[in-house]
């Protein structure tokens, strides 16, 4: 069997001008970075802007056994099937980090034949976007600790600065650190942190910004530390905000590559999915619907936290709406929620299948509660059976909702040909009437709960004191108009993770809340964040290479 | 009076495949980075390599004063002159680096009319390059922690980590830290220091290497740290190296931009001139031999650092020989050297000019000692006054050295008109007899105390007790016939930065020695050497924005 770096580099691909035609798109309009990808100018936006805009179709998922259930396959090769039908349609995604690349997961460009390319370029530095939003986050740490190693003038607590560094690998040490250790001349001394570029707020900003004006005014009301008597100190205060826009002026460009099989893909922005936003960026989806008939985006995770936070916070910010959703769900996945582990994935297990199920189906009533239609997308593994198959097309079917066997990872677009015709029919059939789940006037609290009650499944919601307290003063600081971005683990619906299938009535805590104020969101976090991962005993970065005829081998 | 960014942006930039035409390069070889950006491909160097070698121009400089000496300007002037008079030629620079950009010095890409652009790009993200070596630097230390993490297989002891991870920023606070506090699951605690990118061994790496073979080669022996008895452990043995290959490979290839005048200019790689070796690097430099008929190339601070490197380190490691060295000198240097205050540079002082001068007299005969022929270029200020320049040019004259007022920072091209052609005269009528300065197979001490004595006017060198040891060691471990790194101030030929002029018979104290594997050169550290800079009170970055046109403003 192929590895997927194998496929992606046989893979008979276009000069990116030739896929741009596909979308009309004027070759002044395109920035190019090598052969096969290209930036989109914002000249480009400005010329497409009144057109009517396309189909939006999002992809979620069930959740997820540790290893994933091929959210970003799915998507990929639903593009590639549209395609093949001679539909104009782009797919838009976020772009993935350079930490996990070389961590467990290897590449992060789709599977098997429904796959973005080139994958190494995307998987490595791709157009260098997630460096620029790594030299904007650590230069606004210099500047701060250099204002209070200069005199402080801002009285800036060290003790209350939220602002923490970043940086694109995974790297467990720097979790948490002391800087500024030395002579005086070295600095401040102070207990600091590192998370990994994807958790930076200016990753959360570059997604939302509606245009560089924007941006400017989001960078500048990030709360980068508080001062002695209690007040937030904001980036503008530092005047920070040019020199970071100048950073990222590039990196607010949306990439044009892609698919196997010569499909625009639209790829841009990677906020994480607990402590962000988790989805690509408003200008890309934007112009993709403008570009398009039918765009295929995806939201991180489960659909309990990507689509939630995608359907709250991006659909709001942005003023668009899906007109349908495909849920993804693997037969693997649902055994797993059925409790069986990892190791007994591959034989037949009617039982564990239906236990386990009830995850989909508390996924497809979500989504129903925000008016959109859903279609349920099977990703095919070898091993699944047609007993298995038929059960799970059974109970959509009984639920009144389109089911697809998806077998894009093996076949490429054909393999998503089913799964765009039902997905058709059910935009023909059933109207998208979207509305966000909570009032954003509502007390932060209400809106948590809404969340934890509503989406989660849970009972009843606790905060720990530190999070009663930050609650109380972001509400007295303005804060509390925002929408909520909840940071959950992402293998149960509940707040903890050996919770399988359909949980009900638990109690969801709450530890920790604080804003991201660029980004326009109140984040409250349930049990312990992972912000910065670590390596494992052997990191998938021992088998990459590159070898003799200058080839990048050992991504997968 | 227009500020260098404003005269780039008015600046009639040429698509970059017009520029590459003038050397013949196919357009198939171009990898572009927008329209006036490209990568030469690796294929490029395959078709060529053949071909007779161009004429190869060093810049160089007297000790400068804090604020420089328009070393660049005039290499990149001297291009346009040369261009101007229809002659092929490139220049051949080192890529700015980030950190600096935001601190005091503004931008890096020449200044006045003799410029290369887009010099936003090249000030900022330019190819990316350097966030290659950032994040190769920062792969191979979160692998070395992680190593000691899952078990410590190879022994390493984590007080004898040498390994540093980097950032391109300016920071002070991280250049002593403590990493892996917390809980278990967050590694191991221990002391941990940051260096500016540049200053990372991974860039060394990156411009020594003559291809992506030599590159694995030298990253495999990079020494990381020492086991608890004392034996050296490499990356290779972290089984980093393919990863850090994979990375850097598109950091590999040298980056083709254009003068103000669109000569064609080649800008790649940027090590620190003391730490380091301080040159461009060798694939961009020789691809340029092979493309042009005159190379301008120059190497970092006062020839005492940059030149002797070039010439002792570079040109040995590619088998190259420059034809001609140009020595860049300012009568506000000469004078600073004459022992006046900076205050008092702009007001006629012939008695410090003839004080001073005698730095200039000690360069000339330096860079006599290596073979090759010199032309010393006076590079104008406005408050130069004709009795000053006459007095620089008799001296000049008296020592059978050409002299050139050189005016391209005001006129551009047209005021290295002369300079040029004093320059192809010098070479018609002079052979470059280059010879390196020592022999590779001396013991360490006495390469350094041939480069102190003969490049400093040194009268001793003295070696405190840890270096002493240290060079025992090293030549125990078989890198006793190494080139030598010296890390010395830019200011004095001394180790005393306030020892202007000509100074005689001073000691030269060697604090620090440490073998570069990867680079292969021995580094030898007089006094203090700051590998990572801080911010100023006002930062630059404070100046920088991107206006209401997109553009960006500030950088200078």
């Amino acid at each position: 069997m192929k590895s997927d770096i194998q496929i992606a580099q046989k893979a008979n691909l276009k000069h990116i001008s030739e896929v741009a035609k596909k979308l009309s798109i004027p070759e002044e309009d395109l920035e190019y970075y090598g052969k096969y990808k290209a930036k989109l100018s914002d000249e480009l936006w400005e010329k497409i802007k009144d057109r009517p805009d396309g189909k939006l179709i999002l992809v979620t998922a069930i959740n997820p056994t540790p290893a994933g259930e091929g959210k970003t396959t799915t998507t990929i090769g639903l593009g590639q099937a549209l395609g093949k039908m001679n539909i104009k349609s782009v797919v838009a995604l976020r772009e993935p980090s350079l930490g996990p690349c070389f961590g467990i997961k290897g590449g992060a460009a789709g599977g098997g034949y429904a796959q973005v390319v080139p994958m190494e370029d995307l998987n490595l530095h791709f157009t260098g976007d997630f460096h620029a939003v790594t030299s904007a986050n650590n230069l606004l740490a210099a500047m701060l600790d250099n204002h209070i190693h200069q005199g402080n003038e801002l009285n800036i607590d060290p003790n209350q600065i939220v602002w923490k560094r970043c940086v694109d690998i995974n790297d467990r040490v720097l979790r948490n650190i002391v800087v500024g250790l030395g002579r005086k001349a070295d600095g401040v001394v102070r207990e600091d942190h590192f998370v990994i570029t994807v958790a930076s707020e200016i990753m959360a900003v570059l997604c939302l910004a509606e245009n560089m004006e924007d941006l400017k005014e989001r960078l500048g009301r990030i709360v980068v530390a508080y001062t002695y008597d209690g007040k937030p100190v904001f980036a503008k205060d530092l005047k920070a905000v040019g020199a970071m826009a100048a950073l990222l002026k590039d990196a607010m460009k949306p990439n044009l590559i892609q698919t196997l099989e010569n499909t625009p893909a639209i790829v841009h922005g990677g906020p994480f999915a607990n402590i962000a936003h988790g989805c690509n960026s408003i200008r890309a989806t934007k112009m993709a619907l403008k570009l398009a008939d039918v765009v295929v985006t995806e939201a991180g995770f489960g659909a309990d936290l990507g689509a939630e936070k995608f359907l709250n916070i991006k659909c709001r910010a942005a003023g668009i709406k899906p007109d349908a959703v495909v849920l993804v769900a693997t037969i693997r996945a649902l055994k797993y929620n059925g409790g069986i582990p990892k190791t007994e994935f591959s034989a037949e297990n009617l039982d564990a299948l239906k236990k386990g199920i009830v995850n989909l189906e508390k996924h497809i009533e979500n989504v129903q509660k925000f008016g959109i239609p859903v279609v349920v997308a099977l990703n095919r593994f070898m091993t699944d059976t047609p007993a298995e198959i038929d059960f799970v097309r059974h109970f959509c079917e009984e639920r009144n909702c389109e089911f697809s066997l998806c077998e894009v990872w093996e076949k490429g677009g054909k393999g998503g040909i089913d799964l765009a015709e039902k997905l058709l029919k059910t935009m023909e059939e059933k109207q998208s009437n979207y509305k966000p789940l909570y009032d954003l006037n509502l007390p932060i609290k209400e809106k948590i709960e809404i969340i934890a009650k509503e989406i989660y499944g849970a009972g009843k919601v606790t905060y720990d004191p530190a999070a009663d307290s930050a609650i109380k003063k972001l509400e007295e600081l303005g804060y509390g108009n925002l929408p909520i971005c909840m940071a959950k683990n992402q293998y149960s619906l509940s707040d903890d993770p050996s919770k399988l299938g359909r949980p009900t009535g638990f109690t969801v805590n709450i530890r920790e809340v604080y804003v991201s104020a660029g980004a326009g969101f109140v984040v409250a976090i349930t049990g312990t964040m992972m912000t910065m991962p670590g390596l494992p005993k052997i990191p998938a970065a021992e088998k990459i290479d590159v070898d003799e005829n200058g080839r990048i081998v050992g991504l997968f």
